[in-house]
């Protein structure tokens, strides 16, 4: 069993208006030492698959669901769960 | 300059529908070795405080603003920003 923990994040050159909303929010409650934020998606996916078969299928889920790939870009991180 | 992460989920006891529905539509395009999914939020926060200010900001906005403690969790990393 592996547990993959995927970053979904727009594109630098893409506009993050929620995230300016938040940012405006943050100084309206006084913290005004935050210089930027921008906002992405974080997904937490258990896959049974064999260690060949994960990579492939973490992408193939990112490319066709979880990611506009337009706009957005992703990264993943996998882990060996023990003795599952 | 300061780089911070913050992942922002909900507590194992909480249930996500979100989650669970994304993980169907997971199922539907072929990939039935994916076990289960849970959905969470990410930041990307740039922060100019002092070191020791860091901390206390970030804690600050999650608790005020991007966590909802009753039903989420967060945690954060912090990176400096070179040469700024």
């Amino acid at each position: 069993m592996y547990f993959v923990k995927v970053y979904v994040t727009y594109k630098d050159s893409v506009l993050d208006p929620q995230g300016e909303a938040v940012k405006n929010a943050v100084h309206r409650l006084g913290y005004e030492t935050v210089e930027d934020i921008r906002i992405g998606k974080y997904f937490e996916i258990q896959v049974s698959a064999e260690a060949s078969a994960v990579e492939e299928t973490i992408e193939g889920i990112c490319d066709k669901l979880l990611a506009n790939v337009n706009m957005e870009t992703y990264r993943y991180e996998i882990e060996q769960l023990e003795g599952i």
